[in-house]
């Protein structure tokens, strides 16, 4: 019998990392990976040295299908990661050698199998429609197929928890087909994610000393409380635990994979990583988001960018004092940074902090930094945030310490924009500026596939020619957000415009009840920054 | 001395629902309340049925000190819960009634106070620079001075956790100086968010056995366990348990209230809210989000939009069979309710179910359900999603039913938008429109603050004069966002419009690399939905 073992892990087979985000992550709302992404996401998982990959369901989902022939086709080399092909057991009364869906797992060649199973009484009857002793079967029959064919298998016990409580003497007959037929894990899933941790790490607990089988954990997060169930379940015992990253899942989503290995790495201190990839959590977790094109989540455990930021005055000038009072840890351990945010609880403490931050030294100013605290305060309570902005906080900054005169190598005057969705249905953009750039006024107009995109190109086409350096400058992202107000009063719109340009980025707003012009005034202070540095 | 029980609470004052959204709450990043928002947010915790509302620190804070202010003048007529002002014990080396700071306390008129109390050596060290005697004598004193004033008090015990591991016999030495000086709870504070439930819960109960005193949890989320904390905290005897509406905080945030709530009033069947108040969840979070100007959590447990959505064709097909198998718990029990999502993993099974949802009977039409499914991916595959626009989906169905021909009272042709930055600062929104209506040709141009406002309002003026029935229609919220797809393609825009007429609220959906046109689309399909309805 082949045994995949992780190779990077430190704990290699004693302890199992076992991502899902390709299976069960990828059933969250707004998730739609293709297989590009797939690929993808497979290898950031690599990289930062979890165990197991499961890719998805090859048989039942064509995307997933073609995921793994193009990863058994050299498209994804692992490093540490070993891959894992999910599906069900043989359906009921056909021969597990019969049945295409089994077949399917052989063919995609993944070294190792999960296999769904119900473990709820409820369920095999209901939903099933069979008994408890042909679902047994179901079970190990497709798990002795597989390991005779030289897979290396864990079982998913379906519903395992509700089950266990309403009966458990099924439940656990279900983890012996499973074992008994070859099943290296037992993996017990609270699928509907009711489960609180002291309930379920007695659970966990119990189901070892009665079984003296290899257990895994799968959480779902119905209650809040899938990454401490999967800490409480590792803390009783289990050894293999299953997560997806930044906790993507159906309804509340499943246990986060980065505060789960935050936790078990730093708080417990287990090698759950390779040696050196902690630090990589706060990227990995990033970049996955950006795969699933979700907004990372600021407020998220260990890497959220919130996650160490400080706000309240109180806090903020203790940081001055001791910073390691006020984190629960390192923020370098997980690659994250303790960031001081500038809002109008923050003092000027806060303030002279993010100066230093930004390299500019306040402490003999403090006009200016009144200024800036005083101008700070309007602004935002006019919905502009400068928490996600430093270079329009440096900007601002800057003005206060310049006395409101900026030295820049041109004056952006003014712009026209025509947007036309004709009778025959072409949509056309177009914007026309107006700048100041070199001792004369230059006037260009461009055409784009939206009034910003169309903007941006003008000032390009504007300015290029004098400033051969904006060349380089790229729109690397742009984010709105409508600010909806008191009642009766407007909506104002906040642009947040990231620009780059090979060296650096740098991130600028703009607010206006009108979202062309907020975005206007970001792309103005993203060139102005770039001028001034 | 004054005991402020909770009114409305089940449990009374034995067991204490404490909110501090208004003052731990709001040090997120990105809230900012205004002191109307702050008296809303009162009332609407109010009527939820907590024992206890935190407003924030008067004295230290100019809006907190006029919210309390504004409250003490009549504007805040509570039902169920007492209020709290918060804040800190007096300074080191004067006298109690000489510190302006727990004047203010005194001035806000809250029947409670709660103070905040170093209890951990290191802090009361290196943060306040004093000794441990000199420390309890501070809040030992503002604790009588209050409670000889007529306040009750609750002592939040600052980094206790912390403080616990590193010198057990400070902490609790705090705790009895707050206790012995008449304190009626000693709420332990897991300040900076390290703890996890099976370590915290010892502690909790160890802590309880050794002190005897009533004992209150508080607990941040740096570990993603706050709510799991939270809940372990009360299975180990604490009986007052403090949260934020939806978990907001600094950092990674603070127990989320609603998932408190969920877990110890569903799961532990704690009677923690009035009868009745349970299935106010779901509505009060998404209003306390929109006070905050968040984005309600889609995928936050108990209340999200998500939380008992289902995605995956697995699960959609089982549903039809027996919903209550594939929840955790019925989810109108909190207010919420199960939806079946449409996206590319959902196959026909989904589909129909929403057609039943939305009062189509599809089972006799699978061609049109064929290609209603074929025609969603395509869109969807576009950057399109229905997951939150019922009424475009409803369009979409029906265009499928009818075969494309949807009869409407009048065709949107065609618009055009200019929008002017003049020299002198001066910025212009100008829209003008083309429609067919009533059997004639009209043509509007209206002004707005930006783009889609301008857009709006002369659709209404081309087509009120012959659909008086759209003079009901708003426009009642607006989302953007910017989709990023593949590298080297561009970005498209979704916009989400959300309309409502005083009877009914319906969204629609755009998506267009150019914004304008993205909103036309959603707003076309408004007005269409509107005509059909």
């Amino acid at each position: 019998m082949t045994r995949t073992k992780p190779a990077g892990t430190p704990l290699g087979d004693d302890f199992h990392v076992y991502d899902t985000t390709l299976r069960d992550g990828a059933q969250r709302e707004g998730i739609a990976y293709s297989v590009t992404d797939k690929l993808a996401v497979a290898r950031l998982l690599d990289h930062l040295g979890v165990g197991f990959i499961e890719g998805g369901w090859p048989g039942a989902l064509p995307k997933d299908t073609e995921f793994f022939r193009r990863a058994a086709e050299g498209e994804l080399a692992l490093e540490h990661a070993a891959l894992v092909a999910f599906g069900s057991t043989r359906r009921s009364g056909i021969a597990v050698d019969e049945d295409p869906q089994v077949a399917a797992l052989l063919e995609s060649r993944a070294p190792v199998v999960t296999l769904v199973a119900k473990s709820d009484r409820r369920h095999i009857e209901s939903a099933l429609r069979t008994d408890v002793d042909d679902n047994c079967a179901m079970i190990a029959d497709t798990v002795r197929h597989l390991v005779d064919n030289g897979r290396r298998v864990f079982v998913d016990a379906e519903h395992f928890f509700d089950g266990y409580a309403h009966d458990p003497d099924t439940s656990l007959r279900v983890l012996e087909a499973a074992a008994g037929a070859g099943a290296d894990v037992v993996v017990l899933c609270d699928t509907n994610g009711g489960q609180l941790p002291l309930q379920l790490a007695e659970t966990v607990s119990e189901v070892i000393s009665r079984t003296g089988l290899r257990v895994g954990i799968h959480c779902q997060d119905d209650t809040d409380c899938a990454v401490a169930n999967s800490v409480a379940a590792v803390q009783a015992g289990a050894t293999h635990v299953q997560c997806t990253a930044n906790g993507y899942g159906e309804r509340a989503g499943n246990a986060d994979l980065f505060a789960v290995l935050g936790n078990l790495g730093v708080k417990l201190g287990m090698p759950v990583l390779p040696e050196g990839k902690l630090p990589e959590l706060t990227r990995v977790s990033h970049a996955l988001a950006e795969i699933a094109n979700l907004a990372p989540d600021t407020h998220q455990a260990y890497v959220g960018h919130s996650a160490f930021a400080h706000k309240a005055g109180l806090h903020a000038s203790a940081i001055k004092v001791d910073p390691e009072l006020y984190n629960h840890m390192d923020p370098a351990a997980v690659g994250n940074d303790m960031r001081v945010l500038v809002t109008e609880m923050a003092g000027r403490a806060s303030l002279e902090l993010k100066g230093a931050e930004l390299g500019l030294d306040l402490s003999q100013r403090p006009d200016a930094v009144g200024g800036a605290v005083q101008r700070v305060k309007e602004l935002e309570a006019r919905g502009w945030s400068f928490e996600a902005a430093d270079a329009s906080l440096e900007l601002l900054l800057r003005r206060e310490l310049s006395g409101d005169e900026l030295e820049t190598p041109f004056e952006l005057d003014s712009y026209r924009v025509v947007l036309d969705h004709a009778d025959d249905g072409g949509v056309l953009a177009e914007a026309t500026v107006r700048v100041t750039v070199g001792g004369s006024r230059e006037i260009a107009t461009a055409e784009g596939n939206g009034p910003v995109n169309a903007l941006d190109a003008a000032l390009r086409k504007a300015l290029v020619p004098h400033l051969p350096w904006l060349e380089a400058v790229e729109l690397a992202d742009y984010k709105v957000r409508i600010l909806v107000d008191e009642p009766g009063t407007d909506a104002v719109t906040r642009v947040l415009v990231e620009s780059r340009d090979g060296e650096q980025e740098w991130t600028t707003v703009g607010v206006h009840a009108n979202i062309v012009e907020a975005s206007w005034l970001a792309l103005c202070d993203a060139l102005i920054y770039k001028a001034l540095h």
